[in-house]
């Protein structure tokens, strides 16, 4: 099968031909990957900036992978051969404390799918039972493929905040890339929030708008811009999906009294005096991708209609340049590779 | 191996002797049985009563169960032989939707030990892996048998009325059996309620202040007792260990404006006029089993002697005197059989 | 003043005038009622059943005001003449612990403005400072004064719910009345259910999709209906706004494991065996009027256009027109007296 | 009356003799000041820290505040004269937002007794009935006074963390002074974590295990001796009651995947990557005085015998020397002046 492999960091990845995975355990399933989307942490792992998460070359790369069950174990319950499904990115054993809290992405005995064992930039992919989300019928798993990563990342994040979404209090989106067009969307299904997106482009804040957002600025004096539209409140919900000194000073500058700061996006240093924080009662948070049951529920939403996602599609050959695409802010939403061609 | 077979309703259980199971799946466990604690429910087992949730006869009862690991299936991570490990009586999945919210009880292919499948009255018990809940050195497994359902059970209920145990407010436990008794330790440990404990007999009611309740008294007048002890106001919660037509009407006779009767003894039906409700703005809530990780929380509680549980030993072969008098009222806390005698 | 007196039960409202009141405390409000809701609490009072909840007669009944501040107190803080207000009907103290933790419903002096004391049927009204939410600009106050009681009902129901209302699960709303049509729209703000609603009336049931429920039904066999619609498992959510022997019967035999059946309508006596409530882990729950806090959190959701209300105005000299209409079950949404004519 | 009052920043309070207040609105009450704890903001306050905070010369100094009743105004409802009261120090208004949350201490029209008006050191003080906590009979209020600030600072902390105080758990207490010594019996109360007390003085070291600390430990090498105690996991909870770039960092060095750190204390700055706390999922959040209903639950489970508060007491005439014995880390527990004398 087709693969697009990272074997030298700062390279592009290599397309190779190597045999299909097969199933090893009786928990195992074999998925032909339909759609695998393309996520800025390809970009880190290129860089060589994922080690520390577990990465060792080479590796397949593709973390945000929707497909269709070819093969099943002898122990598996719950999908059968031509179920459509998602593949949760990080692998769970289900039997740790964390697992059995429902934070699979805390599991003790964590593996990510693309980024620590081979991903889905590749014609076929073996997972374990538990990674599988089966999608409802009617659904286009290449659209879908997103949700796989940005679309749970976004979820938790906004479910975490969600409470604090009141009637009459305003939340920032920082960044309306991937995760944050997704997130501009939750915020207006979760809560009630006024929504203000903060993004350097313009073309960005126009997708904002139509996805919700109540109003979109421009990052240069996004502070003294969000305080004005608060009549100087400031934002009860700030969510940074940029993560910068930048972001991270200017996230900080514009919360209100007993505001949250929550960090999705990370890369800069937080550096804040007590005295501030303590005075105005502030948290600042920050987040992982989220559980299997929020890509469950992401699905669910999904299938209502009541979010979406802006695809582009390209061939698996034309991976480098998507990525190059991506590292100059020229994708807008998310892009996906398509390994088993248009017809999946 | 001995076990001790329901084999018809309302007869007493048949000593047996039968093959050891072995694990047939690589994620089973075949444990050696130290302690099997003997519960009410057992009674309403051999009543018949347990068909409509999903007992067929011969079944080998016994759902309290704590054991040593004596072999594991390749696939098994968490445990090796040698453990000490209490076993979770709900069976489940993994995989379905409800046991990925952490809810293992709801698990939609859900089976119990020791009454929809074999449980542990019997020297030897093959379970899956998810089942076990591994205790730290330096526990007595027999006395901490009764917490793989007797324990959960009270920590289950009490730690969903937590929150509403403030400082200044009034709970009340009704029946001080196997699973009050713990209750009322835990209603201390996780709540600042004054507590009140209810239950006819007065060496019941001894053991009660014994264990951390601030008032006990009989059942007789017991919705008017509670109004006297809280100047006419009523109880915050109540908890129904016993639930009866009589607990049931008493249990919101006594209750609180805002207060919250929650049922885990049942039996009867709860009969109130909606206006009573609504206008005090009340809750009837019930409780199932807890989860895996409520019966994890649980050993972490005992083994910092936070809890107790107050038992009894039997050999395996006495069973059916141990259920008489379980029938009769007279076992105070827990009684707890010992398949393999007291050297395990 | 023009004022409309219940001064004799089961007796047409007597159209009377009286001297318009006068602060008499620093702490008081003169209002000049631009709109008042006429609700089914409206009927009951005239009926006679109100007297559990203080009534005394005579009163001027109207408990959903809005009107315009016409003189404050001298210790009047945060409203001034001319300002736009609703009148949120409990009346607290302010001083008492329920006071402190934000459920003025639960006030230990608590009052009802229109039941316990004269209330807005007349041109108007004095409340202390503690009773009004100033609205926004650009607001109607007529069509806002539902919000005072039929909006915070159902909001305060609603939020309750929210966090049971999943991406994936259903919640039903029995009866599309004055506080159910409003409750509907909740649902979908502060939730992702999908909503089913209840209503004998074909109209009412196309007002239902109308305000985004995703089907709407008839009462007979609403139960059965139910289940299909959620192919056997049943509603996870049920708000009942009837309140009857048959929809508290209905609610429950509609309910999912781990359900949640509220109710806010009453009359009927809620009976269920416990064994049914305990195996399925399921709560039933009751709900006053909602909190100062409610009020203000609906008049921000309503100002930025995310909820409405159905209305129908009517001159106050039409007052028992209006209520026998609203007996007939002839009032679609809600209808609302002018005391001060169209142009208040 | 006697009074101690801030004239001049860095110079010692001056005794002086002025009249007694008299209440000047209907809702005021005169209070007869049993005892006033001396705290480290006193320090900061004349120090010139506190003018942020709205400070300004000349102030009488008193946060923490017990007393009787000696007169009410004509329309204060819920106490009389001889009542015992602690003095809860936000004053707020009632009728705005946060107050109608129940956040009394982000009222919009904050002042803060001792502070920004005149406080406790003092023979006399009149305040608004909201500020007033009724003690129960039986109770000490010279011994309660520092409940006021420093009871209700803790339990406002614990309270947050204390769900995540779950059995297994690890809870970090830096500082074991006036705050950090009530905090540590509230952890045990609200919470089951296993509770470890920093403080550089062996002497403080011992209260805190006497208090109910599972461990205590110096503060050189604290982070990597957390680590140890833990197994290398790290704390779960971390209050911090010091707040200086040194606790601030090693608060987040021992902090474990998911870990909460609290800051209550402030001075330095918090320095973070946030790679850092995404990866392990972390949160920083701060924490100001807790409510009206916090102190009102502080009461309650002093009455009960749950936490203690370790006091010694001083004359209102050794003002000076208290507040240097602070300065010098002298104090164990807290300080408390007398007014009125012994007798009261």
């Amino acid at each position: 099968m087709k693969a697009a492999l990272l074997a030298e960091y700062d390279q592009p990845l290599e397309l190779i031909d190597r045999p299909a995975p097969e199933p090893q355990q009786p928990n195992e399933v074999l998925v032909k990957i339909l759609g695998a989307g393309v996520c800025a942490t390809d970009l880190h792992a290129i860089e060589g900036l994922m080690e520390p998460a577990g990465l060792t070359l080479p590796v397949v790369l593709g973390h945000e992978n929707a497909g269709r069950v070819e093969a099943v174990g002898d122990m598996v319950l719950s999908v059968q051969p031509g179920d459509e499904v998602l593949i949760y990115p990080p692998r769970s054993c289900g039997v740790c404390v964390p697992c059995r809290r429902a934070q699979d992405m805390h599991c003790e005995r964590h593996e990510f799918v693309g980024l620590t064992v081979d991903g889905g930039f590749a014609e076929y992919l073996v997972v374990p039972e538990r990674s599988l989300v089966k999608l409802p019928e009617g659904l286009d798993p290449v659209e879908m493929a997103p949700h796989a990563d940005a679309g749970i990342t976004a979820y938790h994040a906004v479910k975490r905040v969600a409470p604090l979404a009141l009637p009459g209090s305003t939340a920032v989106v920082v960044g309306v890339g991937g995760v944050g067009h997704i997130a501009i969307q939750l915020l207006r299904e979760l809560g009630s929030s006024y929504v203000v997106a903060i993004d350097p482009q313009a073309e960005r804040q126009r997708l904002a708008t139509e996805l919700g957002a109540d109003d979109a600025i421009g990052s240069d004096g996004a502070a003294d811009a969000v305080r004005e539209i608060t009549d100087g409140s400031g934002a009860d919900i700030v969510l940074d999906f940029v993560g910068s000194d930048q972001t991270h000073a200017d996230g900080m500058a514009m919360l209100a009294k007993q505001g949250t700061y929550s960090m999705v996006g990370y890369g800069g240093t937080l550096s804040v005096p007590s005295v501030a924080m303590v005075s105005q009662e502030q948290k600042a948070i920050a987040n992982l991708v989220g559980s299997w049951i929020d890509l469950w529920e992401v699905v669910q939403l999904h299938s209502r209609g009541r979010i979406t996602v802006k695809t582009e599609t390209h061939p698996l050959d034309d991976v480098n340049e998507v990525l190059s695409r991506l590292r100059e802010g020229d994708v807008m939403g998310r892009a996906v590779l398509l390994p088993n061609g248009e017809a999946g």
